[in-house]
């Protein structure tokens, strides 16, 4: 077999970064050369998390553009929003070739950046060179590309949702609502009343209703799908579980369709997509049957007494809502099958 | 203190009915003289619930009427949906109160019954008798009722968070979408793939999508305050957890209004209700804020972009969705204080 | 009814201190007239707690035992290890009565305190005077004390199960092992890795294992059950739940007994006790059923082939593993009786 | 490549079953040519479990040795206990290999089966030609055999923490308590009270204490390991969780030994197996640290002021306590690596 691509990943000591590092043990094409962490350097990751005990061995590295070019061609970039705004541009001045799973290279409209996110936006000379790429909607870009932004969660489950009806004209844009549902584990590693068990157990919260970072990069998407501005009711909420995100969504229907329609409508718009399974009429997908996983399950509703169209779609948020995402950027990136050592079975149960 | 009111309690080996003994416990003006289970007669409840050690001693007794009538002068049936249609003539030709905690007696119209519960409905003579009484809505007709038909959980939560602005008349009632999410209580004590822990646990679900029974006693009491025939969307979701409902409420909002003026209508709407809590601005109660108590807690959010109304609502579906409410309706029946032997604080965490 | 006792919560914004705000709610003969937090002074603890919205609507004080002395009679001090040792003689000097939470005066040996809490043990003086009280054990002495200090959760727990049998000489004292099980509650209310929901949901652990600071008071009261010294083996674990321990408990039988023996022996000395239930043969108590109560529930297997009995016992870390206790033992402070304002039922499901 | 072994799965909608479909997807040498169940036999296998959507899309077939044989070499039955015991001798007398996951062919003693399981044992010509193989303990007998009994789920945990320190004779038999913990998946997919959401989340319970079917096989083995009779306390848990056993172990200590001593015991006593990993001193595994993979990480602590040793050893229920250690079997019985198929790195968070 050809030589292996040598990536590393900064984040490591993340839940972001440790699902890298799952995913990317299976990949056949992909080894992973360094994995680091500012803040624990010269630690071995196994003290973070024992459950790599004898399966990644290596000290965390510091973040050093040019000791990791020395060692990788790529860089995931797995950290809070705010970091990699700093460090990817050091990271491809190095000549290394980056995947950044944060929100700082999602909104090429600074202003927008700033006013969601509350923080200083990325130079815009680096977030021109940034690829927004959501595989199924226009992973065909991806090919040859140095620079991806990763989407964030949520996002992916919503437009995996909405994007085919509202390219198809069959859903209002200004109708729609969504409606989240997260696992904990989206909250990332921090400790704090937020992720406190006895806090969250037996809970169910909403939260920054209607002020979510992840409402432009939703409408920045949707709007050019209907080919014009669109804006959108989000409501996140997190729910007892780790991982899963579900997103019920709702839209007025445009024109005579039934749910049938809508079925084959999503079937056809995704055929030759491994990642999303469209669901038989009458049956609705839960976030379990796709934990663990790289999927994206889709099932629709059309009420014809109220005329609206119940969407419903489920990922892992660290899978396809993060890591998987990424990785199957990565095979897009390299001209590989999307699928590539991401082909798992979802755990169940 | 005077004589208490002696009452019965059937489907004492559910989780409505044994919710009932746990808070009437507590009750200063009643006392229950009979717990009945059709299935388990004979045996001591302790057996089934051995939490009530000590506490509730009797045997359970069968479902008589006549022996019922010689024991108690109330009955509150907590019998699965399609039970209490055949029970409860009996038992006020027998000459007993019933307060019914199933949906049999909450539709008068027994094909909306017949089309949403799939069952044979109640008898219209009886039919016509049931009060529908939602305390905080129609609660002052109640005083003096021998026959209460108790609201449905998720219906309680919707409706106390909607009836206000629909009555203002500041949203769009065709624009209400309801997305709920319950406990796992919800569905009772019944063994099956469905309430099975493994198959539910770090899963969340949707369920009945625009098909669950409690649709139409939603858009009765909506159209009601309407004014007009209202039809609406209502998905409801399975949480991992035992007990709570949230449901998160969008409309359209009609004229110039704030969130600050939706507090204010509702805080007035509400005033002098000891079981609806108005949060300020800015923030969003939790299930977790309610568990165990009467409480059904309200919070708003008017997004100026989209033009809508986010509003969440959030009880504990075993009490004010279920034996909480039926006792509040009790206290109104008998013109006492509504939160005679409610007053609990939430348990938390 | 005559005037109402006056007391005062240190520690407010801890789960202990929620916990007997929750519970006095609905004591006949106490009212709570300071809600202290030396953090959070000046703010309403709805802030912290909005359950309490409408319930609890003091400002929270600060920690001033003059001020304090002014509103209150007596002081409950819910506070972490090593913060009474140097609260408590000011409270004392003031003139309040307290009683303690805390780890902080439950060992008169301050060697063994320094060496297992690995603290500034309190002044000996001080912790002369305090009462180590577990109601069904020594409870007859609390009667008129000024200065109690309430036991451990884990080793309420251990305690209830093993003192009778210890004190009849049916098991060898050498031989005890207590494998204890908590819920994620007793760790308290601070955020970090060890309380953080991902890290804790769907994951078992032990920890502190034969280190806990909770062995040196079970082999205290051990050792005086047994008459000589005694030293134990003991695991806590953490379990993804909120609230309840369980200690399953093992000991080789001494002379000639059955299961049933045990059963009646703990009968007679637990008679007349009312937080106390033993199980009869062939059941065994869950943590649920005495969720949210100040029950603790007993179950004995005596096995044959070994030679050995299994005990297993069942609190609520946070009523009868602390709050709930540490009211009781007011009760009994007063001369009241020890189950006034603790009937609750246990919450179920 | 050569061409892939052909297995059949009995007992597809279990979660035995469609584990061993997880995991036999990423084997490199063995393809799943018919997927069984008796009760749903014509059924596509998504419909009982759309996580499987576009993966397994096989109907099930009906139980027919003959038509297996036509279709497989080899038969994986993961069946309740009983069924085994009648279709096994059906398998071998077609000519198929078989790998059994129940319990009816693990105890060589009908009698000691007949006691711990009340049902009729496997007839005796059949069972004298199982091989119980525990792969580090006795896995060297397993190349070449055509009929092995797969060991249970505790008792896999509960041995592989036990027997080396047996064997060396560093733990005095006659004092081993082993007190097991486990998730909720061991009960089986089958609905009941003891698998009821509602019941077992926030709540920790035992069973079957010193009655569990599982006694008879440990003492079995450590009877052997010891070469004396040993008789043993054990006692089973259930954790509100799905998947993880955690048995905590204690023995008495004979010699001078530190917790370093038993470490480097462990250590060299699994030394090449790579599916067991010894913690350093002073750290415990934790369930979720070896989620959804084949490993059993072990923890040592002994405490000198006792003289016992605390052992604890930590599987996934499903995978090394049932289908991922059924693979390592099969694959030491056609003379491949153990972990073929089975290097996952563990599901965290």
């Amino acid at each position: 077999m050809s030589e292996k691509l040598k990536v590393a990943i900064i984040g490591s000591t993340g839940y972001g970064g440790i699902e890298l590092i799952r995913l990317l043990a299976s990949h056949p094409l992909v080894e992973i050369t360094s994995v680091i962490s500012s803040s624990s350097a010269g630690m071995p990751i196994a003290e973070w998390f024992p459950h790599l005990t004898d399966i990644q061995t290596a000290l965390l590295d510091d973040v050093d553009p040019q000791a990791i070019k020395a060692k990788a061609d790529l860089v995931f970039t797995a950290t809070p929003a705010g970091v990699a705004a700093k460090l990817a541009p050091q990271l491809l001045d190095a000549g290394l070739k980056v995947i950044d799973l944060s929100g700082d290279y999602r909104l090429q409209d600074t202003a927008l950046y700033e006013k969601w996110y509350k923080k200083t936006p990325a130079d815009e000379h680096y977030l021109k060179q940034a690829l927004y790429a959501l595989p199924e909607i226009n992973g065909d870009k991806a090919q040859g590309a140095s620079f991806i932004s990763n989407p964030g969660c949520f996002v992916t489950s919503a437009l995996l949702g909405l994007v085919p009806a509202v390219k198809a004209g069959w859903i209002d844009p200004a109708s729609i609502i969504i409606d989240a549902k997260s696992g904990v584990s989206g909250a990332g590693r921090g400790a704090s009343l937020g992720t406190h068990y006895s806090e969250l157990n037996e809970n169910f919260k909403a939260y920054k209703v209607n002020q979510h970072q992840h409402v432009p990069e939703i409408e920045m998407v949707l709007s050019e799908a209907a080919g014009h501005e669109v804006v959108t009711t989000f409501t996140p909420h997190l729910v007892p579980m780790t991982r899963g995100i579900m997103s019920t969504m709702y839209g007025a229907v445009k024109g005579e369709h039934t749910t049938a329609d809508f079925i084959e409508l999503y079937k056809q718009f995704y055929e030759g997509r491994q990642f999303v399974r469209v669901r038989k009429e009458g049956v609705m997908p839960m976030t379990k049957e796709v934990w663990g996983s790289n999927y994206c399950d889709l099932g629709f509703n059309l009420d014809a007494r109220t005329g609206r169209i119940t969407i419903v779609s489920v990922i892992d948020n660290l899978v396809k809502g993060a890591s998987g995402q990424a990785i199957q950027n990565l095979n897009l990136m390299m001209g590989w099958d999307e699928g590539l050592g991401l082909q798992f079975v979802p755990v169940y149960p």
